[in-house]
């Protein structure tokens, strides 16, 4: 007989009885309120298109590199799953496509994810596909080899019905809007697609121009060429390749963009003089730059990005500070986004002085910092945004984003920061049905470090009521100014 | 009806039944103990004069750079609060002076606090005022918009009373004694006041050298002129410049010093010859000193004033770390203290080994150690101070000087350096009435953290008891020879 | 009368009532498992000869690191304590061996350890020495001044008895292998004679190759010599030098060894040319390369060990980031390994690509990392070890061998890396009699973190008792091929 699978009403909160009872009661403020998400990797073609999603391992296995690296890592090759090995991918598209193979039976992976699924014990892969599983697809066993194929059977048969299709799952979440993410080379198709189609769910773009402002990004030198194409401006030079920037912009904006994201190694910025900017931008513009070039370009476009969002308004996303495609054998075989991301520590507080020195007192201004170095909560991250008006704190990323990384982030942050300083939670994920699950685990683990405050009476519960309100939704639609 | 203020006798004890019982009888055993406070930046010339303080903006928002961050960091301007526009101070004293314009209208300026001090729930600001506001001034209702001017009035009528002037809050503090911290070309009149006035209160100095140590001091080349005025020496010659410091230390001692202080930016020390030293001397007195040559100058100091405390006795305090003045804009128009300062990364274990391998194994000299970087607290700081006879831990500082620094600071040292290389609690303040608030905060903390240790079986409770009283009382008394 | 000794069922379990009913649970069912002991520094000859160990000091406190830096750090001389001043050891063993001098009085340095034993509560050594007092040798009150007597005669006594004799203790701690650690120049005469004796007892060695790998340490260059003696290879040219290594490598396995082990002052790693590295051997085997040549040749020989490991299939170990020796003058006096290693920031992430670049993606190939800088655990070692199929992550180590350290070992890897990528517990020690103690407080405190998940219903009982298990036992077997 299979284990059973259970989604304990007070999962997630604080085992002491009278904590726990408060985190229930702030809870259930929250748990109904819909869900912001302004910052993600959702694929627009699906809300375009509404089409149905394929079966179980192409939906919830293939696409999930949480998922690939900890299999990857005791042993399971990627082939196996499902993956084909056409090599790293040279489209500009910072969105990551692990090319699944045609050719591999879904369900034998899926089985071979079945049977290792007790290798995310203790992992939040394992809470958000256990919300998915129970919540979305009505499953009562625990996944294992026994309930392989029941699972592949039940979900991918419940994916070819019209309340699994794309649209109904986002009014089903009660997802009041999206963020997708985009680079200024996207024509932005689906999103028109969406808007012309006059069904009321809100999506909307980012700006994320890593692979034109990046010059270690591949197919660099060919991306300005296709900037130009697509915007009638010169890219090969400075001015021209900044007012590219400002169209493609004001594009996104119209496009419902109310951000742009910047993905790079590290916080490095600079404030150089126009005519050093001008002569560094020609010394990278051909794609063979050093890396000090590289390094201090994407230093610089970042105030060039900041003083474009005082004139348009987009509030800007930093997130920096991972190594990408660590595995050069993975990535040679694989691509981008197969797991093989490992962070850096990252510096803040000299990095991000020349754009703090230059906009950093501009109360209109907004730039929201994430990290994957979490030694830098306390000692960096909460002095900046407790003291410059324009900086806020992204929430605890990616391998953070987590019941344990999620404690850490308020326990290092608050007493500095304050809750105020920080924009809420955002789910960053590609997993578009583990989104729910996603802000569940965040406004529960939110929810029990409130009770914890007001447990040790360093807190009012009215406030804490407020603060668990404002946590789930509104300093999110603030801070992206939604 | 505004929202009740209420300090419940159990706040800051961990929420787990039987681990707060604990907590509360340790507590219970040293909550009337008396303020031992070694280190801090109140103002001897309050309790010189005995004049009443002013008004509740004046005493408790204006100088409060911990309040003045958090607003401006929520896009309050520091104008409105008081603060005057006057420039970058170019005195030597290392002390803040945040220059409250007379003109702008405090009770305005505390309005704008009342309205915005929902910004500090989670913040050990909040904790501390709201001791003040109900201990002190026996407010039962929180600071709103809708009570601001009933907090205005009552808190400035106080301050008219007798009651309220600093003598008299010093004794109904129950302050054992407390230290200052004045530079050396301060004439220390205050202290003699304080002294020839026959009141009882022990208010001591403690020796700040930076203004003449450090190269890169606003100032630097004009103080060791006034430095040699002061002394007779001829402090533009090395070896005048280290009898000068000798004389004022033996001064600052004879007016109750038992310590130095340094506050650097990094940890770095250096053993270099003297006559290199001297040479170095020569190269930075101008205050035109290259960077490298300022921190290898104040590295030296540190070796030298180590030097002297073999001789003299005086404990030393290095509290390294903070990138001074981030926001260059701020600096400019208000100067220092007002809330910019950013800790960095901090190296100890390769910084000290100079001094060490001079002073480390010297049972007689002590050197307390202070961090803003608590990534060394587990891996530099309980290390070699539960190796090196003359170091010792100070307590988590300033960022950190809050429930959850105060747990960090302890769950990653207690194993390693043990309880008795620290040093106990100290204040590190000018916000003079919130000194008991921070007192009982850090015992509440330690209480709550050995009732952890008895809970868990790690500790006896005769222990936990003796250890409590260590840390509220004691070890301050030992480590700073009081 | 003395204070109690009492070791209290439900020590080191959380307070939690219900969270430490599921913890006790947990531990019922791994209390009794055998100890795996794959990686410490027990003597082999204690086992081989089985003579009786000395009295209470000599056992218990000169050998012991831990308790010699605490002591130190408070004014004890290490000379009172019995330990001999014949300056630094110039053998390649790096057992570290603090050459108990015989003059002191044994009992002398056993009464300033009992009246010292107050400044180790809340540390680690507190909790393994009263177990080995009350589990051992049956004592029921504590170590202190008044009873420093009775526990060095009734300690002294047992130990003259046949049942604690190094064989006896062995079988009475149900032991069901233990390795020892021996550089390359070892004769491993001890192994073979234990395999000799027919007694049961599995005791293995390890292959630490630093004294002939590490170009700075000392007598590196005479070690070469020796290694040319003993394998009849010519350890001046690197092709000589690296058959040695496989021979020896070769002798070791044949001996029981199943891994090796490294600790180096970095994690760097390289992967040159052969005819760089052969260059690079020339320059550093006179034993006077520069600090650079030395760091690379350190670095090129992980991935030469990563390499015979293949070959092989010894398991590699990596402990990394400690400075070692910190106090100069305590190392001319003392030598090696008397409390005065200290730990560095240490990178992963870049230090470890070249040799990952080589042998990363290798299913048959295990390199264990340790740390001693927390914060590479959720920043770099987890999310490497969660990806790479070759890493595993080694237990807290070292001064994070400790209830604190233990937890936030798992808080920060498990949520990236899952438990799986993890070994279970190694003791590290050659503290004999505390082996048990080490275990059980592991055993404990894992207990209570897969307690606290099931409380929090992040975790299934069913699961969280089958992880203990594996935790205990099975996931060390596993990773050290036992």
């Amino acid at each position: 007989m299979p284990n059973a699978l259970h989604l304990d009403p007070d999962r997630l909160f604080p085992a002491d009885p009278r904590t726990r009872d408060i985190a229930r009661m702030l809870y259930a403020q929250v748990q109904g309120l819909p869900i912001i998400s302004p910052h993600g990797h959702t694929d627009p073609s699906w809300f375009a298109g509404n089409a149905p999603f394929g079966n179980a391992a192409e939906l919830l296995l293939q696409p999930d590199h949480y998922l690939l690296r900890m299999l990857y890592s005791q042993g399971v090759a990627l082939e196996d799953l499902g993956l084909g090995g056409s090599g790293a991918d040279p489209r500009p598209d910072p969105r990551p496509d692990p090319r699944p193979d045609p050719r591999p039976d879904p369900r034998e992976a899926w089985r071979i994810f079945a049977r290792h699924y007790y290798l995310f014990r203790g992992t939040p892969s394992r809470i958000w596909l256990d919300w998915v599983f129970a919540e979305v697809f009505a499953q009562d066993v625990r996944l294992e080899a026994a309930t392989a194929d029941l699972y592949f059977d039940t979900i991918t048969a419940a994916l070819a019905t019209e309340a699994f299709r794309p649209r109904a799952l986002f009014e089903r979440f009660n997802i009041e809007v999206i963020a997708t993410t985009e680079n200024p080379l996207d024509s932005l198709d689906h999103h028109r697609a969406i808007r012309d189609s006059g069904w009321g769910g809100r999506v909307i773009t980012a700006y994320r121009p890593d692979p034109v402002v990046d010059p270690e990004f591949e197919g660099f030198a060919r991306n300005l060429v296709l900037l130009s194409d697509l915007t009638g401006q010169d890219c090969l030079s400075w001015t021209g390749y900044l007012t590219a920037h400002r169209q493609r912009r004001a594009f996104f904006a119209q496009m419902g963009a109310t951000s742009t994201d910047h993905g790079h190694p590290t916080a490095r910025t600079a404030d150089l003089p126009q005519s050093e900017a001008q002569a560094l931008f020609d010394r990278v513009k051909g794609g063979a730059s050093s890396p000090a070039d590289a390094e201090l370009f994407r230093a610089q476009m970042l105030t060039e990005m900041a003083r474009m969002s005082m004139e348009d308004g987009l509030v800007m996303q930093l997130h920096p500070g991972s190594f990408r495609n660590h595995n050069a054998q993975l990535f040679a075989q694989f691509g981008r986004d197969v797991g093989a991301d490992i962070p850096m520590p990252t510096d803040y507080v000299h990095a991000l002085k020349p754009l703090l020195d230059r906009f950093g007192n501009e109360a209109d201004f907004t730039l929201i910092l994430f990290t994957l170095d979490e030694t830098a909560y306390a000692r960096e991250l909460a002095p900046l945004a407790g003291h410059y008006p324009c900086l806020r704190l992204g929430p605890a990323w990616w391998f953070h984003d987590s019941p344990e990384g999620m404690r850490r982030f308020r326990r290092m942050t608050t007493e500095t920061a304050g809750f105020y300083n920080t924009v809420g939670f955002n789910d960053d994920t590609r997993a578009f049905l583990s989104i729910p699950a996603r802000h569940d685990l965040a406004r529960r683990v939110d929810c029990g470090f409130l009770a914890e405050l007001v447990a040790e009476h360093r807190l009012e519960e009215d406030e804490a009521a407020q603060l668990a309100q404002d946590l789930a939704c509104n300093l999110a639609r603030q801070a992206y100014r939604l």
